[in-house]
């Protein structure tokens, strides 16, 4: 007996996926970006500067905030107030590994780019949502400073997305759902560039353990759906 | 020479206002409130249970939390991580005090609503917006209740809205924006219910003083502008 | 039937107010401001320098701090260690407000002044007696800098006091004390410059909601009281 | 060449001492205790209940709480927000385990009492001005308890008081106020019982070091000033 | 050009492994784990009860606290007082999740296990060594229970142990030590269990990307270096 | 009827004292202090640079951190997170005050020391054995930086040792363990120099209150144990 996605999808079917840019207009980037029932508002904001270790490197930085609204699931969650979680430190601090490995820091000069990844509504893969969605956010906001001259080339030297797999009942999947994420046995995030080669790789067995080849063939899977978003992302500047 | 509005409009006008419904899904009242380019999403959670000063008593409560996203104004806004601004913590007291003025406690019976007001967008009049907005979440996830019947009746026991009025310039204006809210030298918030009736009226003078009269003046634009908003909340729900 | 006031006072009257300069000697301004049963311990401190924002701009600032001491009430409370609540950052901003507006800040220079507002006994109206008293600490310290020839001229523009008013079984009334505070439907806390403009009007329906000619009425109130207050500060520098 | 005291006192001499109970009215035991130019204002809190590890013991507890006003030193100091600072940490576990010393747990049943420090001025010797006027807070909140008949005998196994002995120049003093802190080489705080019994001693060398006979020197300067401590506080209570 | 390894291994071999059980006495298990220079000290403690969403559950639970002491690095970091970096937050979270894999919580029965993992020196590795480490003091302890009679059965439903590699230079390496760490262009964290599979894999592109193949390169070597850590664990217990 | 040590020793026995140096081998001075059953990770750090209190002044500085590892003791311990607790502020205040009484702070030069006193194993007397063992360490990193020539003199003035005395069933016993250091009545913490000249002395009645002539004899028993522990810290530096 195989699972039945509660969506009908194929067991290597993405969610549908959409990238609304400018969704709010004071922020240098802006994309609100939906995978299914999953929305992050990613911004991108540019700012004069670097963090001490950087200062008079000639260097630029990117670094990532990620927070869940409380009205984004069904049971309202608390706001992390004193202190973020750990799960929430984890995934802002991955957000930022992957969006930096696209960045060529040299072109981008002594520049600090922060993207915030707010999620306004949660069906999991908001972590895998807001690299992809963040990548938009992120090029528009280049874009704009190669627009008004303050930069003479995009100092982007690759692309990047995100998505997730995992197994639900002995069956691989890509891009699970909430109720697919509960269920899940083994769960990936899978980060890849442009040329898909592997950027970033975690896998949890949730319960009991995975074999190699069972790796191998949630990567085939992931594989295969970042391509897509990769499709997708062009398409928002072209 | 008078104070010429950047938007073009006329001292006793509104910015245009709308009210998007069911924004997010999840959360039981979820609206994106527009005031011109203020854009807070206002959703509506409610729980069972009350706060310890209520248990046994039979009786409901409200609580409010308000936040600005860092990529909500042109330039990015720090978090408030391990503590509250005094400014966020007056607006969220506002927002609650405002909200439950309009309920019915004891036919809520033993339930917390709380009010999640997140500003996506600024440009002034964020705290009246939720308010305003806050009122349509909130009816709306009763009326959920209503509709499963969990409540036999609806526990609204009058309307509310809220609106900024300003002297700027020697001009008293309806609904300041960005610009007029810096100018301003007198800022009023102001928040009736469906009589028209005061439930909070806040007045500071930025700079210098005002005088009985000014102030009689502005409260005259206020009720104006309330009603106004009065009928367009009052069209979601028909 | 009316409201009896628990102490017998008619409706526009205040309670027994006094200031007792240089209870403390070591803060530059130092007074006792005692309401009935309220006192409130506060000191004026100068210091050279300004925040970040005001540097090399030649103008000086003022900031205040409030603090309820946890024996000031019949029930202990505790002190707010971590965190300030709400309404303690309500108030001091309050008082911080009220107290800039007096001051003519080019004429004071780079210098802070800090108010500390302690409460050592509270019976209502604890934040209008910090800002009618810290006037006077206010005065007195800048008074020192003028005896000593650090300033030149007094760089005070105006007068300030403060008083509640409200509304209690439907009567209007000035100056709660602590009974009459819990009972009130309405609360005001009105602040005047020493032409009876307005500085700050903040007034709450604590329960129903409150029409244009009450809040009229109340504000009458409060002009006459807070003209008494006038004369009492000023006998403090005579 | 000996120092000569500021204030002319001899090396035996107390500064002078006052207790003035009821300086404010709502705690259980509230007086103002000065010793010379140091104001500490100790109020006695009783409240039912005691803390967990008590819990249906029958004994009572009693903890402390000090604090400095920001005002209450010539340069203003910042008001402890976040954390305490070590040295206020010392001091309030100092002032608690003196006055638990003077205690009948058994006779005051489940109850915890709070003793609340806070300096109004500061001048040296305040965490022992603390421990002697705390002393009479508490001996007074107990009173009230004796009167209404909530208690059937008084609770005090014994009475209570301390003082701040050092070398100044190789000279033994008593009672150091504020520049012979600043130069003392040895600093000693002494807290006795009424039989002069030692309950805590604190020595610590400054600069250098010290001799047994230097101490004991040193706490026959503190048995004599502390009788004089124990005949006034015995006067409030004729 | 190869890379030359610091310390003369084998890009296969690992670094000198101990572990030294009962290094202190007073926890149900405590082990010294050596990794080369990398020395962490992992205690395990058992204590009654659960967390609440485990309460009469009937199961039991292990959470894992990881600190570096301050002197455990040449240059000495800062301790984590406030809160906790998202490194210290992700490795404890990696620890704690490793070495659940291992327990069968319903024949724990509800009792909690803390592994606590302080790095008294470090040189790279010190997650993996920590998990390795914190599964020696697990079984300690859980031994010392089925010796006490306290369990009937070892609740241990398989093995687990971690080592880290990467690629230097192009070079796959086993088990970096810290220059290598900091040379590498990709870092894996792997954990398996006693059948050689996969519990949790991390791997990160610190600099470009990597291919399918290097990754399962990598692996290769991981799977190699475990099971010597499998046989030096199994020598601990007999 | 007299007190039977649990671990047979005289009235006027250490207990085996041992120091292990070089325990680890990253932080310039580094000693493994074991008295009894307690152990204490003693590590002393050197960094170029004084605090603002310091600059410029040409003397250098020394600060210490004291924390207790959860698993020191049979009971778990909480590690302590957000805030240090009143106890461990008052040792390593207690622990830099004796450290610093040794320096030569102009000879120093603007260095800062940090002491890192980890308690690894808990059984009584941990501040005394981070005293003691923690000046093994600081002279010890010294010692380096007179080789290395950084120092042409080593800034050492004197020794100091430290440790505890108390009374137990009326008896006078030096070196209390865990069981005395719980029945004590009185407890003192005795900091000397090498001259036997006192540094710090500090006693507490946990219970009753003691007499001059106990103090002295508890004074004397310290003597003799620091005469000891002097005698092996030398041997540590021939």
């Amino acid at each position: 007996m195989t699972w039945q996605r509660p969506d009908g999808r194929q067991v290597n079917e993405l969610r549908p996926v959409s990238f609304e840019m400018d969704f709010t207009r004071f922020a240098a980037g802006s994309v609100l970006a939906r995978c299914g029932n999953t929305q992050v508002l990613c911004t991108a904001s540019i700012e004069a500067g670097v963090p001490p270790f950087l200062k008079d490197s000639g260097r630029g930085w990117l670094t990532a905030e990620y927070r869940m609204l409380p009205g984004a699931t069904p049971q309202r969650q608390r706001r992390e107030l004193t202190k973020l979680s750990g799960r929430t430190q984890e995934i802002q601090r991955l957000i930022g590994r992957s969006l930096r490995s696209t960045l060529n820091f040299a072109a981008l000069g002594e520049r600090t780019i922060t993207i915030d990844a707010d999620v306004l509504q949660a069906d999991a893969g908001t972590r895998t949502t807001s690299i992809t969605g963040g990548y938009v956010a992120l090029k528009q906001a280049l874009n704009k400073l190669l627009a008004t001259g303050e930069l003479s080339e995009l100092p982007l030297a690759n692309e990047v997305a995100a998505i997730s797999v995992g197994i639900v009942e002995g069956q691989a999947l890509l891009d699970l759902q909430y109720e697919e994420d509960v269920a899940a046995a083994v769960d990936f995030n899978v980060v890849l560039n442009g040329n898909l080669d592997i950027i970033e790789v975690q896998g949890t067995a949730e319960e009991g353990s995975f074999s190699r080849s069972q790796m191998n063939q949630l990567l085939d899977l992931a594989e295969q759906g970042i391509q897509d978003l990769f499709v997708q992302q062009r398409q928002m500047f072209t």
